[in-house]
């Protein structure tokens, strides 16, 4: 099925069941169990006995009935017929049930597979978005998986379907939280790298992610709020020089370009602004700066987005919670989240 | 009376005018007629005709009776009779009334007169504490004044007082919202002279003051949580050493010498643990680190308190406004915030 297209308003929102030693299986069926009108919306890139095994858990453990869940071929993937079910489709070899809560590399290449197939489906457009279950670092490793994460995984895979270098794909992160989203100019690095690497072309490519990704999700205008990076944004050149120097010409840019970005506004109070409906989004020019109001507001409600790549792609903003798998604690809010967001993100699609 | 003791457990708490051009005399007035409960208890530092302009003022636009304003005697200070009136000591020389909104001289030299008085008064132990209203930094300047805000006005009276150096009587800013305290290690800088300034010493000194701060409020075993400065606060070294190098080795001398400190913590988490209840305050490596989620917690609430004094001294988290100067619409909710918060801090004090 990768490589066709099948375009259609009715699309399915396809999810990976992430790690199968951690939380994923049990909180993608949690979710679809809380929410039953998703079924019908819905495709699991999984592995089936592994999903069997937490709906085997979860019904145990809650003592009622919850959907059943139901393998696919590749064929039925793109019917959505309303079914009460959790469609799973076996997206990775098949493999012995793994341990819970247990780095390994079965698992991390189960989970690796699905990451591909899911990322086939949406690239195509046989799925309209994906919404991923986190994966572990080390057990991708031990897959042998040359890449990180998700995001990384991603932008190999779409440099690789759009035949361009990976370079050519630049991404990234966007946090959201009710109320408020924020893209980082830069994420995993020391605060001093991250001050190290600010330049008027890295903040400006953020901006023009961010306005793209906006667009096309249905906001042609979007409000972008460029933070500023020192208290008060410099106040002036006072305390740095990098918003004069760097951030306000990044943002003449982005305006000259008809984006409607501004800023550099004052970091402490841009958030609290951008809460109250003053912007669509903040850009943040460090991790720390976006991910503590992100956080503040509520983990438990918390999407990443990844942008620049030529797919929607959501994950809730927590791992694999190997020490809660297999006790049916994990919360499936975030996820949920995740794919209200990729469903409200894929609905302008065709 | 300065220089004169009088301890006792009514002393009345001191309120500085602030900038008699801004919206200082106005959130005074506002505030206490808001919360007549607290007339009893207050004695306003200030110059008495500018306080009958904003009482006038503010009876005019509300048509309603506010509070009257009494002047009364350096004796009758400390003599709470239980008044419904707004006491005002005439702190500073007297002069012209300004005008509303300007940048001024005559003001700042007002609004530095009616701090030293205050500041007197609390040092000496004629009052339990002090709220200071707004100033303007170039009022100040404009004035003469060698100190370009509260802080360092107050740090040089402290250290006169006690007569020690200025150098000896390091001060830290603590800021406050609903739910939420967090001292930070540096203030007014750019973010890359944060990052330099950063030293073992000066992690150290900020936990101790605000370990004696918290003592000093009735809570000897404050639960102090330290944030990191990288992202996941470095992820064991791999993005940046300070928080192995610098911050680690300043939660263990903390802890040595029974401060209850830990960290370094995640910063992006940090702060919602710390409102979710796990830890009475944090220290923020930076400005912007603790005032993005204090602001997002609620401008309106927002208070300053200085630690490392010998005294208690608040203020509301905004600044002289002097665009609102005149026209009643000042929001007090921040300065009653500031009075609630150092009503409590001296509750526990003789």
């Amino acid at each position: 099925m990768d490589g066709t297209t099948s375009q259609g308003l009715h699309r399915p929102l396809v999810i990976t069941m992430g790690d199968p030693a951690g939380i994923g299986p049990e909180i993608v069926v949690q979710a679809l169990a809380r929410r039953p009108e998703l079924l019908g919306q819905v495709v699991v890139a999984g592995d089936i006995p592994s999903m069997e095994r937490a709906h085997a858990l979860l019904s145990g453990l809650s003592g009622g009935s919850l959907p059943q869940v139901r393998g696919v071929d590749a064929e039925d993937v793109p019917r959505l017929d309303g079914a009460q079910a959790i469609r799973v489709f076996q997206a990775c070899g098949r493999h012995p049930l793994v341990p819970l809560g247990k780095i390994g590399g079965v698992a991390g290449r189960a989970a690796a597979e699905c990451i591909a197939r899911a990322a086939g489906w949406t690239l195509a457009g046989v799925a309209r978005a994906m919404v991923t279950a986190p994966v572990h670092k080390e057990a991708l490793a031990a897959a042998g998986l040359p890449h990180p994460g998700h995001t990384e995984y991603l932008q190999a895979l779409a440099a690789e379907h759009a035949g361009v270098p990976v370079d050519r794909m630049p991404v990234r992160m966007m946090l959201s939280a009710p109320g408020l989203a924020t893209v980082l100019v830069s994420i995993h690095v020391s605060l001093r790298e991250a001050l190290d690497s600010l330049s008027v072309d890295r903040i400006l490519d953020t901006i023009r992610i961010t306005a793209a990704h906006f667009s096309r999700c249905g906001t042609p205008h979007a409000r972008i709020a460029v933070a500023g990076l020192n208290p008060h944004a410099g106040e002036g050149g006072l305390f740095g020089r990098e918003d004069i120097d760097l951030i306000a010409p990044a943002v003449a840019a982005a305006r000259a370009l008809g984006i409607d970005a501004s800023g550099p506004h004052a970091p402490d109070t841009v958030f609290m602004r951008a809460r109250q409906g003053a912007f669509d989004v903040v850009i943040a020019m460090y991790h720390d700066q976006g991910l503590i109001p992100i956080k503040l507001l509520g983990l438990e409600h918390g999407v990443n987005t990844t942008l620049g790549l030529p797919l929607i792609r959501t994950s809730p903003d927590h791992g694999t919670a190997f020490d809660l798998a297999g006790t049916g604690q994990a919360d499936p809010s975030s996820l949920l989240a995740a794919i209200d967001a990729a469903l409200a993100m894929s609905a302008g699609t065709p």
